[in-house]
């Protein structure tokens, strides 16, 4: 069994913060005393979720906390899912039935059990508790905070000062007091969330504080950026791994992504040591791409998977990198119409096929690419926009820069 | 039937708020051409209320309406009463249990019987619809409107502005909205209203514009000054008059306030036009009080009673009014224990008895009254704080002014 801060530290590792930091040591050593494990709550409404890295940098510090041999209490929102957005502002929040809400949550349990232990977990329905509530319940609770105070929460403070300031609905200010009320419901140790989530978690903190509890402590972790090193990972962004995706997706997406983002990503997805990374990064980027792009798929799909992955595509990319001069194809403006073409004339206009159906052929075949993402076209009748610059790609060998005039 | 203009002119006189000034006459016009009463609503929480002549200004408008055909719509807030002040802090909104928040009910609604016609109006208790609300509904109300608005309500903004903030709990601003969906439930055409009710009425409006009814007209009513001509009456001010007090103490009480408020209790609790009441109070302010006097006491226990308390009264005091020339009595420090004296010893000092013990039993027989307000004192051993100017009475004759030195 590992010493207190041996556990101390590995929680800490790729944590953002710990509030309040001192406590985490006191609870560690009063759960070692009692024997009794530490309850580590950490919360998602079942809107129809697909799981990807981003979501798994809390779910690893719930399964380090499970590995340490504490209780995770997994809390499925499926009370506040089926209020949708009651403004009907944010069209994503549509309202759900119930059969829909607990069909999310049944699927959202099946992705997170590629991450956590589900079978040792605890996971608990709020609509278990706030189906129960009356008015008089919710006046009660409301009763427990202010508006001054809500207006703290980083995002509610920019829309009150904003100018003209964006309208706060009063119901948003009811989710942080469900959420922390979760937390008194199931008597939380610690609660784990992004970074945006440390009012909340401290909301849950008081609550547990008014009805005599001894408040849990509130973890936060950074947010994972995601494929273009910029934005946050996220569905509607297109930047994700997705945690289902196949081996040979996940190894191809994680390669594109810039080296700036190597150490981030190897501290918030894998266990490595952070002298380790280090060493990966400071001596060959590249390699570091491939030992983290492996890390990931052996964790989704075993390490065969991973290491088929790599080969897969090493032989698909790494072999088949452009060369460092590509012949250049004029493409007239009077081929084009409203400025599109199609591809298989485009292959022909550039000398890629001696006719537009030999054209057509080999783009059905699945031979041709275009762009820096090597986009496969298979359609012979797909309109392109060819812009100056573009790539074509045909088999391994054939290739044009284009070039509009 | 009155013409609308008369109606109008029935209702504005001694409001102070009609919002939107314009729509009243569309009502009242569209009840006519129709002939479907207004469903004119008015709210109290059942907390335990004696009401005074300052709840009777709302009540007296919503009887005027009934007088003029319309539908008065009584809210009991039964549910808001159960809740009592879920923060604690107001000792005064203790948490009540259902029996006695129906009791207080009835008897609000007996005593509320003396001003309107309780057998014609609608008698809602909003327990009826929010007993049913489950949080999902309290969520759907919270999202019709925002931090922002709720902000703009008077008390809030000041307490929202002060340095350092006082704190505006969130339950307080679920009161407003409970209190708009009252009118949505009720299908109000008008609310009324003391003047700092605005913010909530014009809530009760927008949740109708929202629910896809014709909103309510608001009227406000001013807030009467108590006895002292200062300060709103309030039961915990002592400066009211009951609706449910002798005709005597109606009268007497009525007596004794400052001329200045003649004109305000003329127009909010009597019917007589402004001409007649600028007349009155014009010719001889005592005369006029007299009338306004018995005017509230016929209201309460008919003209008879009125007649006879206005006799009584002038038995009492007009003819036992103080002697214009007062002999002075001088009061040593050196007798005084901690400033006060005993009320014999005070008698026996200012020469109204020949000796203690003849004071003692003066004082006894309830011969002894002090101050502006003749406080009558019976217990020889009371302590008084006697203080320059303050008059000390015997019998009908007996009278001196002290001077402390």
């Amino acid at each position: 069994m590992l010493s207190i801060d041996q556990q101390l530290e590995h929680l800490r590792r790729g944590t953002e913060q710990i509030e309040p930091a001192g406590e985490l040591r006191k609870k560690l050593e009063k759960s070692q005393a009692t024997g009794k494990p530490l309850r580590v709550k950490y919360g998602i409404d079942p809107t129809g979720i697909d799981v990807h890295l981003g979501h798994t940098v809390p779910l690893r510090k719930l399964r380090l906390f499970q590995e340490l041999g504490h209780q995770a209490v997994l809390i499925i929102g499926n009370y506040t899912a089926l209020v949708g957005d009651p403004s009907g502002r944010d069209q994503s929040r549509a309202r759900l039935t119930e059969e829909q809400v607990e069909k999310n949550a049944i699927d959202y349990l099946k992705q997170v059990a590629k991450v956590i232990d589900i079978q040792k977990a605890e996971v608990r329905r709020n609509g278990e508790w706030f189906s129960k509530f009356s008015f008089l319940d919710v006046l009660s609770l409301t009763s427990k905070t202010t508006i001054q105070r809500m207006l703290e929460r980083d995002d509610f403070t920019k829309r009150f000062r904003a100018e003209p300031s964006v309208p706060i609905y009063m119901h948003e200010c009811l989710y942080p007091l469900m959420q922390g009320h979760d937390s008194v419901e199931i008597h939380a140790d610690i609660e784990l969330g992004g970074s945006e989530q440390l009012f909340n978690l401290m909301m849950g903190r008081r609550l547990q504080e008014i009805d005599g509890q001894e408040p849990q402590i509130c973890m936060t972790m950074p947010i994972l950026r995601g494929l273009d090193g910029n934005r946050r990972m996220g569905k509607s962004l297109g930047n994700y791994v997705g945690i289902g995706e196949p081996a040979n997706e996940q190894f191809g997406k994680t390669m594109s992504i810039p080296d700036s983002l190597l150490k981030e990503w190897f501290e918030l997805l894998t266990d490595r040591p952070a002298a380790e990374i280090e060493a990966l990064i400071s001596s060959h980027p590249m390699a570091a791409k491939k030992t983290l792009g492996k890390d990931i798929v052996s964790f989704y799909h075993g390490a065969e998977a991973a290491e088929a992955a790599q080969k897969e595509w090493e032989n698909r990319f790494s072999k088949g990198q452009d060369p460092a001069e590509i012949p250049e194809a004029i493409v007239a403006t009077t081929d084009l119409f409203e400025g599109k073409i199609n591809i298989a004339k485009l292959v022909a206009v550039c000398g890629l096929a001696k006719s537009n159906s030999e054209a057509r052929q080999k783009v059905t075949e699945g031979a041709v690419n275009v762009g820096a993402d090597r986009t496969k076209i298979t359609d012979p009748k797909q309109m392109i926009v060819p812009e100056d610059g573009m790539i074509i790609r045909l088999g391994s060998r054939g290739i044009r820069r284009l070039k509009v005039q």
